[in-house]
């Protein structure tokens, strides 16, 4: 644990010091979005000390030209990232002329609270300006889960120890960059800037990619709680709007300043000037009644957590961080629209530029299918299917033909934006995992619209890909996956990776399932389908040779599934004993000696067994899970809350609660010290799965749900609630009592601990 | 053969057509240098249309910022690549103020010829102007062999069908680029300029390596051959200086231009103002009697070709085409300085940044080592034990240890400037290479002074290297080498490369032999270089448990060593299956398809074949090589040459014939249609081994050197010299007659087939 300056509550993520070698680590932490928009917290007024600005909006993405060393043939042109949006919180204050800047001056005290309950950021400090006058400031800041576009700023400024004159300047300004832009290429031009009274607006539209975006304001000053109007001083420049205000205000007391503001990006469905859409915004809130917007928010995020909440007793660092986690998903994906997706950093930073990864599938549909409306992860499938003919390019562009479609392993529209071969190229198994969501859809939800309706062409495409894809091994007599990633990143290239054999195999046993389902069933369907995808039963021929003669590498000795030809080649030295200057070992070590090394960086045939628990025994589950946790680094923060259920399932439990704080405090605690760059949100549904199907031990099988009680040591008890099939059922586990509670009819079975 | 306008010539290469879209390549054909500095075959006049410019100076880098997509633990920062100079040849010219430009105009008239024999460059042309006036061309231009710092061109100009007025501008200008520049730095800061009436001088430095290079020149004007000297019109820019002519001639007579120039570079032994030591080659050639110089240079040319020369009756083009590869590897490499070395494409263009390969060790050297002095191979030994420090700091980035070195794959100055891992970390046989260039100096010039005092040293820090990569299987129980890139970059990260295995192994017996030698022998030595390394005789321990246990995968079925683990799961498709469209693969398929694929970039497992053929019966040759190239694309220039010696020696004369032209002729003929980026200089070495080991069959054990007469169908004869150990050896071959015939005294002795 790196960090530790954070306070322990179960509902509020609280600081209470002023480090300026934390501020931006603290920037991620008190993020806040609502799966449109989203805000690292940043001040609003003036900071010349290290910060990271970061405003983003869902699905804005840039084109940057892809940057590598030598290029290989099939490399994307570009690399889509999402871009920092124009600034909407800023607020620019003088006191008698001198600029409020944290980095300067004294700071007295300093306070920032995330009230997760709420969904509402606070922050508070008094500071000793460097020309002596001291104030007290206190900030309410929220973005709406009500309304897509809509921000909030209350900024309470006290003077304490004289009377003094604020200047305060609200503005938005479009000049800002990306850190990690690959050649300066700049990525928004300034289209208009509209100003009247209330409301300011800016136009501004991304190059390339031609997203508008009108980033707006309106402000509204009090003081001691008075309505005031002084004249405002107007400044506009090329790429900035902004107004300021003089105020001459008493010693003890506070001068008031309420600003709303955000994006409106022009939706492609309803062609509406962004700008009139802005107005419209502002002109619904002209009042501006900043304690009405915060009761709705509060109203909001209630109905969030009156299904998604989890109540631990007994341990409030574990109750805080699966909330925290929880709170965190929300803020980064509504489930509204199925053009977006989650990315593993959300909106909190530009690493992994926003796009969607295999996370999506393979840690956080779950999450999103079992605590909002079925429609929700309904479009976390859709979003897949709607990127298919893309999906179908990239596998042509690698040689591939005949419908098959390989889906890109990082992407924003669909098209491949990584570019590093053995990523890009090599990592296929992502397809696999975009299977294994419809599956794991279907078996909660028994919802078999979306597979014959859309997703059997992702299906037939997949399973193209893979028929394609495996090749015969004369010397083997079998068929084989050559060259490949696996899960575990620390290898590259390897031969009959077991988990991509594993999961390439049952992508084809599936989709052959849902076919004949498809044909018995829903015939008319069938023809559509047979017509569209141009698919032909004796395709089923070869993928039934592959099926009945996968080579799966296995040890006869061990007795143990290995992860790919040779792994025990290596030199088996077990974690323990590496040196703690080595570790973490990707940035201790050059990449050639990771590769040779046994290392795994994230569950990788420990990924298959949890995937397909059904299919193997406690007995090969104990024998694998001890084989290969002593060589796990988990430097993919994937990676331990797959180890922890599996953990759990074997009744390790004190170990699966180490890797649960490891997952849910990952960034709390900011164990891999790298919170500045954003927060892991993806890992963070790994968190929910912990608790789930970890402590909780639930399982699915037919029509019942099963569950066991494998609480930690610490908990006095455990619950949480369940969307499926339209149907809410409470689970309550404690140390001498498991219940259930249904609420609404289900023909769900339950069984707890065998009962 | 994509290329076939050049004429056939036993010692010219002709051009006789004018063919825009050829100009690139045809800059690089017509290339002249002297192993201190080249120039690219860019016309000295103006020319708008397509080319690339091209001037280097040996020696002279910059550390180009590393591109790379994601950054990995070790890369290096920068890469050094050679710098485009600036430019001395330039010479403006107008015609009654029109641009002599040949993209503009018609070219009635155009050729080039390229004598090697006198190593002298000829231009003729005939143009109609657009403005009417026709004019008639002839330039002749060298680059001295005798002087390392001076070129020469002699310009002459007829007016063929009316009086007109010359403007001759000749210039300097130091406001170039390079093509490949990473990150658009500027690479060159220009620091002074100095002209006086006979000489112009301009000072530039580069950035970062501050090496300060002299540009110079000096002029001579002619009209119908007597000396004219009109007032010059001077004209000095930033980053050029020239000066302008103006001279009225009269139809039917000839202005004769003559220009002298090149580089200076500052001495780091003899600290001295380079623009003093430019301006003293000019004062020594104050006459600027061309026809002098031209006379030096061609007998400096006869002496180096009185060792150098092959001679082969009976096929103009396998003549035309091993001459035109000795001049190139004479131009690229004279042997005079240790800090400089052989790129693969030598002075004629920027790619490979102009940097050392293994190409030198493994190809170059024994063309050097017995076509010229001993001192030249010694000095591209010492290349690399100069730069030992860097190669074991190389190492320890790479997480070695204990004076444990790796040589770079590509250097400039000994630090590693290549950034892809497959390459960089894990393209390890390098290190073998260095280490058999010693034992093939060895073994034909019986010098053992080099290795007891300086390669000692690169042999301990190099096999301790190996002795720290191999690792032990358990489940092979055997030393193995994980995660390696063989001479194949068609394979990487691969397990158990049979190539580099088998040459580490070696490296280990080589050394320690040499080591027990100096020890039996060399005491003194000894001591000394026990207390420089820190050697220890118990090293011997490990290195024997490897030398006995080294991991060689080899097929019992087949009775084939393996290129690697696992290559039999590959799917044996021969390249003749291949469809056209899709060679070369490179260009083609995507990565991932070509790494699983079995086809073969260059000579792997053969090249070891090749290397170490005492160790292999001939039967065994014959089942690899039927193996193996039937799998090979020989899509590195570096594969037919090796490919060619062994089919030579298996009996396979015409398919080593065909592999011969491809090899010698692969630039002339632009097989790969690449020529326009350079010429490709290592593998021009290639072709000089297939002859001499080819189809001169030379073999040396012990003291016997062994020749077989192994002719091609259509060659009448072949006649080489081999300079060993002091003493020239010529072997004269033909359909009837063997002979050798010795200059000087010599302990060999020579057997030609087995007499």
């Amino acid at each position: 644990m790196k960090n530790n300056h954070l306070l322990i509550d179960p509902w509020k993520i609280i600081e209470n010091t002023f480090d300026k070698s934390k501020v931006k680590s603290s920037e991620s932490l008190f993020s806040i979005g609502n799966g449109y928009m989203g805000q690292r917290a940043n001040f609003e007024e003036d900071y010349s000390g290290n910060t990271f600005q970061g405003s983003y909006i869902g699905g804005v993405y840039y084109p940057d030209k892809t940057k590598v060393g030598w290029w290989k043939n099939g490399y994307p042109e570009s690399f889509a990232k999402v871009l920092n949006a124009p600034n909407w919180i800023g607020i620019s204050i003088k006191v008698n002329g001198e600029l409020l800047d944290l980095n300067k001056g004294i700071v007295k005290h300093f306070q920032r609270v995330l009230d997760m309950q709420k969904g509402i950021y606070k922050r508070k400090f008094q500071i000793i300006l460097v020309n002596g006058i001291e104030i007290l400031v206190e900030v309410t800041r929220f973005i709406s889960l009500n309304e897509n576009s809509l921000g909030g700023i209350e900024y309470k400024l006290l003077a304490v120890n004289t009377d003094c004159q604020i200047l305060i300047e609200p503005y938005i300004d479009a000049g800002i960059v990306n850190q990690d832009s690959n050649w300066d290429d700049s990525f928004w031009k300034i289209k208009s800037l509209k100003k009247t009274k209330l409301f300011s607006g800016l136009i501004s539209e991304t190059n390339k990619t031609k997203f508008e975006v009108c980033t707006y304001m309106a402000n509204k000053l009090f003081y001691e709680k008075k309505v005031i109007d002084p004249l405002p001083i107007k400044s506009k420049s090329k790429s900035k709007i902004s107004q300021s205000f003089k105020i001459d205000i008493q010693k003890g007391k506070t001068l008031k300043f309420i600003k709303i503001g955000g994006y409106v990006k022009t939706n492609v469905n309803f062609p509406k000037n962004p700008i009139e859409e802005a107005k419209e915004i502002v002109e619904k809130h002209i009042e501006i009644d900043f304690e009405k917007l915060l009761k709705t928010q509060i109203e909001s995020w209630k109905k969030i957590w009156e299904v998604s909440d989890i109540k631990i007793e007994g341990d409030p660092k574990s109750q805080q961080a699966i909330r925290y986690n929880i709170f965190q998903l929300n803020q980064t994906y509504s489930g509204k629209d199925p053009k977006l997706n989650i990315s593993p950093k959300g909106f909190t930073g530009e690493k992994y530029g926003g796009s969607t990864y295999w996370d999506t599938e393979a840690y956080c549909l779950p999450f999103y299918m079992l605590t909002k409306d079925q429609s929700v992860s309904k479009n976390l499938l859709k979003y897949r299917y709607f990127q298919l003919d893309k999906a179908i390019e990239n596998a042509e562009k690698l040689g591939f033909d005949k419908g098959a479609a390989l889906f890109p392993m990082v992407t924003m529209n669909g098209e491949e934006c990584h570019n590093e071969w053995e990523i890009t190229f090599e990592e296929i198994h992502r397809n696999g995992a975009i299977v294994y969501a419809m599956y794991n859809y279907l078996r909660y939800t028994k919802d078999f619209d979306y597979i014959k309706e859309m997703g059997i062409e992702v299906l037939i495409a997949v399973s193209r890909f893979w028929a394609q894809r495996f090749s015969f091994s004369r010397d083997k007599n079998k068929y084989v996956i050559l060259g490949v990633t696996g899960p575990n990143e620390y290898e590259n290239n390897v031969n009959n990776n077991w988990y991509t054999n594993y999961i390439a195999r049952w992508c084809l046993i599936f989709t052959k399932e849902q076919i004949k389902k498809i044909q018995k069933f829903h015939f008319k369907d069938f023809s559509r389908i047979i017509k569209k995808t141009n698919w032909n039963s004796n395709e089923f021929n070869l993928w039934d040779e592959i099926i009945k003669n996968t080579y799966l590498p296995y040890d006869n000795e061990k007795k143990i599934f290995l992860q790919q030809d040779g792994f025990l080649d290596k030199e088996l030295i077990q974690v323990s004993h590496l040196k703690k200057s080595e570790r973490p070992i990707n940035q201790n070590w050059s990449w050639d000696r990771i590769l040779r090394s046994v290392y795994i960086k994230q569950a990788d045939v420990l990924q298959g067994f949890y995937f397909f628990s059904e299919n193997f025994s406690l007995e090969e589950l104990k024998k694998h899970y001890k084989f290969y946790e002593p060589f796990t680094v988990h430097e993919s923060s994937l990676s331990p809350s797959i180890h922890a259920i599996l953990a759990s399932r074997i009744g390790m439990i004190d170990e699966a609660y180490k890797l649960y704080l490891q997952t849910s405090r990952l960034d709390l605690d900011d164990y891999n010290i790298e919170s500045d760059e954003g927060l892991h949100i993806t890992s963070m549904a790994g968190s929910w799965l912990t608790i789930i199907e970890g402590f909780g031990g639930m399982k699915i099988t037919g029509d019942t749900l099963y569950f066991e009680n494998k609480l930690p040591k610490k908990w006095k008890s455990l619950s949480f609630k369940i969307n499926i099939q339209g149907s809410l059922l409470e689970i309550n586990l404690s140390k001498n009592h498991n219940n259930f509670i249904w609420k609404g009819d289900s023909k769900v079975k339950i069984i707890i601990n065998g009962k």
